[in-house]
Protein backbone atom coordinates (compact mmCIF):
# COMPACT_ATOMS: atom_id res chain seq x y z
CA UNK A 1 0.00 0.00 0.00
CA UNK A 2 1.52 3.24 -0.95
CA UNK A 3 1.21 6.09 1.93
CA UNK A 4 -1.97 7.92 1.29
CA UNK A 5 -1.50 11.07 -0.47
CA UNK A 6 -3.53 14.30 1.05
CA UNK A 7 -5.16 14.99 -1.38
CA UNK A 8 -5.88 12.32 -3.69
CA UNK A 9 -9.22 12.17 -5.44
CA UNK A 10 -9.77 16.15 -4.26
CA UNK A 11 -10.51 17.85 -7.68
CA UNK A 12 -8.29 19.96 -8.74
CA UNK A 13 -8.83 23.79 -9.29
CA UNK A 14 -9.12 22.96 -12.95
CA UNK A 15 -12.29 21.23 -12.56
CA UNK A 16 -16.01 21.82 -12.25
CA UNK A 17 -16.24 19.06 -9.60
CA UNK A 18 -15.81 19.92 -6.43
CA UNK A 19 -15.77 17.16 -3.36
CA UNK A 20 -18.95 18.60 -1.88
CA UNK A 21 -20.71 18.15 -5.22
CA UNK A 22 -19.32 15.00 -5.73
CA UNK A 23 -20.52 13.81 -2.11
CA UNK A 24 -23.98 14.97 -3.24
CA UNK A 25 -24.03 13.30 -6.27
CA UNK A 26 -22.89 10.41 -4.84
CA UNK A 27 -25.49 10.43 -1.65
CA UNK A 28 -28.16 10.57 -4.37
CA UNK A 29 -26.97 8.62 -7.22
CA UNK A 30 -23.93 6.59 -6.38
CA UNK A 31 -23.82 2.49 -5.12
CA UNK A 32 -21.32 1.12 -3.13
CA UNK A 33 -21.79 -2.61 -3.42
CA UNK A 34 -19.72 -5.73 -2.76
CA UNK A 35 -20.70 -8.55 -5.17
CA UNK A 36 -20.24 -11.94 -4.72
CA UNK A 37 -19.20 -13.80 -7.81
CA UNK A 38 -18.85 -17.66 -8.49
CA UNK A 39 -15.47 -18.27 -10.18
CA UNK A 40 -14.88 -21.86 -10.02
CA UNK A 41 -10.84 -21.43 -10.24
CA UNK A 42 -10.52 -20.16 -7.09
CA UNK A 43 -9.94 -21.70 -3.79
CA UNK A 44 -14.11 -21.09 -2.19
CA UNK A 45 -15.36 -20.93 -5.76
CA UNK A 46 -15.93 -17.51 -5.12
CA UNK A 47 -14.56 -13.86 -5.78
CA UNK A 48 -15.55 -10.93 -3.94
CA UNK A 49 -15.90 -7.86 -5.76
CA UNK A 50 -15.97 -4.44 -4.28
CA UNK A 51 -17.07 -1.42 -6.03
CA UNK A 52 -18.58 2.65 -6.31
CA UNK A 53 -20.53 2.93 -9.49
CA UNK A 54 -22.52 5.93 -10.59
CA UNK A 55 -25.54 5.16 -13.23
CA UNK A 56 -26.45 7.89 -15.34
CA UNK A 57 -28.71 8.32 -18.92
CA UNK A 58 -26.07 8.53 -21.82
CA UNK A 59 -26.79 12.48 -21.94
CA UNK A 60 -24.88 12.68 -19.15
CA UNK A 61 -21.53 10.76 -20.08
CA UNK A 62 -19.38 13.80 -19.90
CA UNK A 63 -19.91 14.32 -16.84
CA UNK A 64 -19.11 10.76 -15.37
CA UNK A 65 -15.89 10.96 -17.56
CA UNK A 66 -15.72 14.47 -15.34
CA UNK A 67 -16.47 12.19 -12.21
CA UNK A 68 -14.03 9.83 -14.06
CA UNK A 69 -10.50 12.44 -14.11
CA UNK A 70 -11.56 14.23 -11.29
CA UNK A 71 -11.26 11.33 -8.77
CA UNK A 72 -8.46 10.04 -11.18
CA UNK A 73 -9.55 6.87 -11.07
CA UNK A 74 -12.09 4.19 -12.68
CA UNK A 75 -13.14 3.53 -15.46
CA UNK A 76 -16.91 4.70 -17.94
CA UNK A 77 -18.64 1.63 -19.41
CA UNK A 78 -22.11 1.46 -20.81
CA UNK A 79 -24.65 -0.26 -17.80
CA UNK A 80 -27.35 -1.28 -20.25
CA UNK A 81 -29.37 0.24 -22.75
CA UNK A 82 -28.91 3.66 -22.35
CA UNK A 83 -27.17 3.99 -19.33
CA UNK A 84 -23.46 4.22 -18.47
CA UNK A 85 -21.26 4.10 -15.32
CA UNK A 86 -17.98 5.85 -13.92
CA UNK A 87 -17.03 2.63 -11.89
CA UNK A 88 -13.62 1.92 -9.23
CA UNK A 89 -13.49 -1.87 -8.77
CA UNK A 90 -9.38 -1.40 -8.05
CA UNK A 91 -8.88 -2.32 -4.96
CA UNK A 92 -5.90 0.06 -4.87
CA UNK A 93 -7.94 2.89 -5.75
CA UNK A 94 -10.28 1.97 -3.40
CA UNK A 95 -7.97 1.66 -0.92
CA UNK A 96 -5.99 5.05 -2.03
CA UNK A 97 -8.42 7.19 -3.21
CA UNK A 98 -12.18 6.19 -2.79
CA UNK A 99 -12.41 5.60 1.07
CA UNK A 100 -10.24 8.13 1.84
CA UNK A 101 -12.17 10.63 -0.35
CA UNK A 102 -15.35 9.79 1.60
CA UNK A 103 -13.82 9.92 4.99
CA UNK A 104 -12.61 13.32 4.54
CA UNK A 105 -16.07 14.29 3.19
CA UNK A 106 -18.70 12.09 4.36
CA UNK A 107 -22.10 11.67 3.04
CA UNK A 108 -25.04 13.10 4.24
CA UNK A 109 -27.24 10.47 3.64
CA UNK A 110 -28.11 6.95 5.49
CA UNK A 111 -25.68 5.79 2.43
CA UNK A 112 -23.30 6.76 4.94
CA UNK A 113 -23.36 3.56 6.48
CA UNK A 114 -23.29 1.60 3.25
CA UNK A 115 -19.70 3.54 3.24
CA UNK A 116 -18.95 2.06 6.74
CA UNK A 117 -19.62 -1.76 5.69
CA UNK A 118 -17.57 -1.05 2.05
CA UNK A 119 -14.62 0.11 4.04
CA UNK A 120 -14.73 -2.86 6.36
CA UNK A 121 -15.13 -5.34 3.58
CA UNK A 122 -11.90 -3.15 1.73
CA UNK A 123 -9.65 -3.62 4.72
CA UNK A 124 -10.65 -7.11 5.56
CA UNK A 125 -9.55 -7.92 1.49
CA UNK A 126 -6.28 -6.20 1.83
CA UNK A 127 -5.66 -8.29 5.45
CA UNK A 128 -6.64 -11.23 2.66
CA UNK A 129 -9.32 -12.38 5.44
CA UNK A 130 -11.75 -13.10 1.93
CA UNK A 131 -8.97 -15.61 1.51
CA UNK A 132 -10.30 -17.91 4.52
CA UNK A 133 -13.60 -20.21 5.28
CA UNK A 134 -14.58 -17.22 8.37
CA UNK A 135 -13.32 -14.10 6.68
CA UNK A 136 -15.17 -15.06 3.26
CA UNK A 137 -18.40 -15.77 5.28
CA UNK A 138 -18.25 -13.01 7.31
CA UNK A 139 -17.69 -10.75 4.16
CA UNK A 140 -20.70 -12.45 2.48
CA UNK A 141 -22.81 -11.45 5.53
CA UNK A 142 -21.83 -7.19 5.25
CA UNK A 143 -22.63 -7.73 1.85
CA UNK A 144 -26.07 -9.21 2.19
CA UNK A 145 -26.32 -6.62 4.75
CA UNK A 146 -25.47 -3.82 2.59
CA UNK A 147 -27.64 -4.66 -0.01
CA UNK A 148 -30.64 -5.06 2.05
CA UNK A 149 -30.48 -1.50 2.98
CA UNK A 150 -29.79 -0.06 -0.53
CA UNK A 151 -31.99 -2.57 -2.11
CA UNK A 152 -35.53 -0.61 -1.63
CA UNK A 153 -33.53 1.91 -2.56
CA UNK A 154 -31.33 0.84 -5.95
CA UNK A 155 -33.28 1.39 -8.84
CA UNK A 156 -30.02 1.20 -10.38
CA UNK A 157 -27.73 -0.49 -8.51
CA UNK A 158 -25.70 -4.11 -10.15
CA UNK A 159 -27.50 -6.01 -7.40
CA UNK A 160 -28.55 -8.20 -10.50
CA UNK A 161 -25.11 -9.30 -11.31
CA UNK A 162 -24.36 -10.62 -7.78
CA UNK A 163 -23.82 -14.48 -9.26
CA UNK A 164 -23.36 -13.49 -12.93
CA UNK A 165 -19.43 -13.55 -12.76
CA UNK A 166 -16.91 -11.40 -13.56
CA UNK A 167 -17.97 -8.66 -16.36
CA UNK B 1 -41.75 40.85 -5.81
CA UNK B 2 -39.70 41.40 -3.28
CA UNK B 3 -36.08 42.46 -3.80
CA UNK B 4 -33.73 39.38 -4.12
CA UNK B 5 -32.19 39.24 -0.94
CA UNK B 6 -28.01 38.44 -1.93
CA UNK B 7 -27.51 34.71 0.38
CA UNK B 8 -31.60 34.11 0.27
CA UNK B 9 -31.05 30.01 0.21
CA UNK B 10 -27.40 29.49 1.10
CA UNK B 11 -27.27 27.57 3.59
CA UNK B 12 -25.95 28.80 7.24
CA UNK B 13 -22.85 28.35 8.58
CA UNK B 14 -24.49 25.79 11.27
CA UNK B 15 -26.22 23.56 7.95
CA UNK B 16 -24.40 20.50 6.97
CA UNK B 17 -25.57 21.00 3.13
CA UNK B 18 -23.24 23.49 1.34
CA UNK B 19 -24.49 24.83 -1.62
CA UNK B 20 -22.33 22.33 -3.77
CA UNK B 21 -23.77 19.25 -1.89
CA UNK B 22 -27.37 20.53 -2.31
CA UNK B 23 -26.68 21.15 -6.27
CA UNK B 24 -24.83 17.61 -6.67
CA UNK B 25 -28.07 15.99 -5.07
CA UNK B 26 -30.34 18.03 -7.15
CA UNK B 27 -28.11 16.98 -10.27
CA UNK B 28 -28.68 13.33 -9.00
CA UNK B 29 -32.15 13.40 -7.45
CA UNK B 30 -33.72 16.38 -8.07
CA UNK B 31 -36.90 16.80 -10.33
CA UNK B 32 -37.76 20.20 -12.20
CA UNK B 33 -41.33 19.49 -13.26
CA UNK B 34 -44.09 21.68 -14.53
CA UNK B 35 -47.52 19.88 -14.35
CA UNK B 36 -50.77 20.82 -16.20
CA UNK B 37 -53.38 19.62 -14.14
CA UNK B 38 -57.24 19.63 -15.27
CA UNK B 39 -59.18 22.42 -13.05
CA UNK B 40 -62.65 23.05 -14.62
CA UNK B 41 -62.95 26.54 -12.13
CA UNK B 42 -59.74 28.16 -14.40
CA UNK B 43 -60.71 30.53 -17.62
CA UNK B 44 -58.72 27.54 -19.82
CA UNK B 45 -59.85 24.60 -18.05
CA UNK B 46 -55.72 23.60 -16.40
CA UNK B 47 -53.87 24.75 -13.66
CA UNK B 48 -50.22 24.97 -14.43
CA UNK B 49 -47.85 23.39 -11.74
CA UNK B 50 -44.45 24.25 -11.83
CA UNK B 51 -42.41 22.04 -8.94
CA UNK B 52 -39.23 21.45 -7.51
CA UNK B 53 -39.08 17.78 -6.54
CA UNK B 54 -36.28 15.71 -4.77
CA UNK B 55 -37.64 11.51 -3.87
CA UNK B 56 -35.99 9.90 -1.22
CA UNK B 57 -36.54 6.43 0.52
CA UNK B 58 -37.77 6.93 3.55
CA UNK B 59 -34.84 6.39 5.59
CA UNK B 60 -33.31 9.29 4.06
CA UNK B 61 -36.52 11.58 5.40
CA UNK B 62 -34.10 13.91 7.66
CA UNK B 63 -32.13 14.65 4.89
CA UNK B 64 -35.12 15.90 3.09
CA UNK B 65 -36.30 18.24 6.52
CA UNK B 66 -32.74 19.47 6.44
CA UNK B 67 -32.76 20.39 2.67
CA UNK B 68 -36.30 22.32 3.26
CA UNK B 69 -34.55 24.07 6.08
CA UNK B 70 -31.64 24.63 4.63
CA UNK B 71 -33.22 26.35 1.44
CA UNK B 72 -35.78 27.89 4.40
CA UNK B 73 -38.93 26.75 1.84
CA UNK B 74 -41.34 23.93 0.68
CA UNK B 75 -42.28 20.38 2.22
CA UNK B 76 -41.74 17.58 2.75
CA UNK B 77 -44.41 14.65 1.78
CA UNK B 78 -45.18 11.20 1.39
CA UNK B 79 -44.54 10.94 -2.23
CA UNK B 80 -45.66 7.18 -2.60
CA UNK B 81 -45.33 3.93 -0.49
CA UNK B 82 -41.99 4.40 1.26
CA UNK B 83 -40.88 7.45 -0.74
CA UNK B 84 -41.18 10.96 0.58
CA UNK B 85 -39.94 14.09 -0.93
CA UNK B 86 -39.04 17.53 -0.65
CA UNK B 87 -40.98 19.65 -2.74
CA UNK B 88 -41.22 23.50 -3.80
CA UNK B 89 -44.72 24.66 -5.14
CA UNK B 90 -44.92 28.34 -3.98
CA UNK B 91 -43.95 30.87 -7.14
CA UNK B 92 -42.62 33.40 -4.45
CA UNK B 93 -40.36 30.84 -3.50
CA UNK B 94 -39.38 29.33 -6.80
CA UNK B 95 -38.57 32.85 -8.21
CA UNK B 96 -37.04 34.08 -5.00
CA UNK B 97 -35.12 31.08 -3.79
CA UNK B 98 -34.88 28.22 -5.70
CA UNK B 99 -34.40 29.99 -9.02
CA UNK B 100 -31.57 32.72 -7.82
CA UNK B 101 -30.07 29.58 -6.09
CA UNK B 102 -29.41 27.41 -8.78
CA UNK B 103 -28.47 30.53 -11.06
CA UNK B 104 -25.67 31.15 -8.10
CA UNK B 105 -24.98 27.62 -7.87
CA UNK B 106 -25.41 25.86 -11.38
CA UNK B 107 -26.33 22.69 -12.27
CA UNK B 108 -23.59 20.59 -13.65
CA UNK B 109 -25.97 17.71 -15.74
CA UNK B 110 -27.69 18.20 -18.70
CA UNK B 111 -30.33 18.52 -15.92
CA UNK B 112 -29.48 22.19 -16.43
CA UNK B 113 -31.37 22.37 -19.63
CA UNK B 114 -35.08 21.55 -18.28
CA UNK B 115 -33.65 24.19 -15.44
CA UNK B 116 -33.09 27.34 -17.73
CA UNK B 117 -37.06 25.97 -19.60
CA UNK B 118 -38.32 25.74 -16.10
CA UNK B 119 -37.63 29.47 -15.29
CA UNK B 120 -38.97 30.57 -18.74
CA UNK B 121 -42.05 29.12 -17.25
CA UNK B 122 -42.13 30.39 -14.10
CA UNK B 123 -41.00 33.85 -15.14
CA UNK B 124 -44.34 33.78 -18.04
CA UNK B 125 -46.28 33.12 -15.29
CA UNK B 126 -44.84 36.01 -13.06
CA UNK B 127 -46.52 37.65 -15.96
CA UNK B 128 -49.60 36.37 -16.36
CA UNK B 129 -48.72 34.63 -19.69
CA UNK B 130 -50.09 31.18 -18.94
CA UNK B 131 -53.34 33.17 -18.73
CA UNK B 132 -53.86 33.81 -22.20
CA UNK B 133 -54.49 31.18 -24.69
CA UNK B 134 -50.44 31.93 -26.28
CA UNK B 135 -48.81 31.85 -23.46
CA UNK B 136 -50.69 28.80 -22.19
CA UNK B 137 -49.93 26.95 -25.61
CA UNK B 138 -45.96 27.93 -25.36
CA UNK B 139 -45.93 26.48 -21.11
CA UNK B 140 -47.74 23.33 -23.03
CA UNK B 141 -45.08 23.46 -25.29
CA UNK B 142 -42.00 23.75 -22.75
CA UNK B 143 -43.33 21.80 -20.49
CA UNK B 144 -43.72 18.62 -22.76
CA UNK B 145 -40.46 19.16 -23.85
CA UNK B 146 -39.04 19.48 -20.29
CA UNK B 147 -40.58 15.77 -19.51
CA UNK B 148 -39.29 14.40 -22.73
CA UNK B 149 -35.92 15.36 -21.51
CA UNK B 150 -36.47 13.76 -17.96
CA UNK B 151 -38.64 10.82 -18.70
CA UNK B 152 -35.98 8.73 -19.45
CA UNK B 153 -34.24 9.44 -16.85
CA UNK B 154 -36.79 10.28 -13.79
CA UNK B 155 -37.58 7.02 -12.26
CA UNK B 156 -38.87 8.60 -9.56
CA UNK B 157 -40.56 11.80 -11.16
CA UNK B 158 -44.06 13.17 -10.44
CA UNK B 159 -44.99 12.85 -14.02
CA UNK B 160 -47.42 10.32 -13.76
CA UNK B 161 -49.66 13.19 -12.19
CA UNK B 162 -50.05 15.58 -15.08
CA UNK B 163 -53.62 14.92 -14.92
CA UNK B 164 -53.78 14.11 -11.54
CA UNK B 165 -55.82 17.57 -10.43
CA UNK B 166 -53.90 19.45 -7.78
CA UNK B 167 -52.60 17.33 -4.89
Amino acid sequence: MTPQRPNVGDPSQTSRLSPDWIVGFVDGEGCFHVGISKHDDLRLGYQVLPELTVVQHERDIDLLHELRSTMNCGVVRRNHEDRFCWRVRDLKNLTDIIIPFFERHPLKSKKAIVFLKFRQVVAMMQKGQHLTDEGFAEIRSIAASMNRMQQKDSRESPLRNESSGIQ
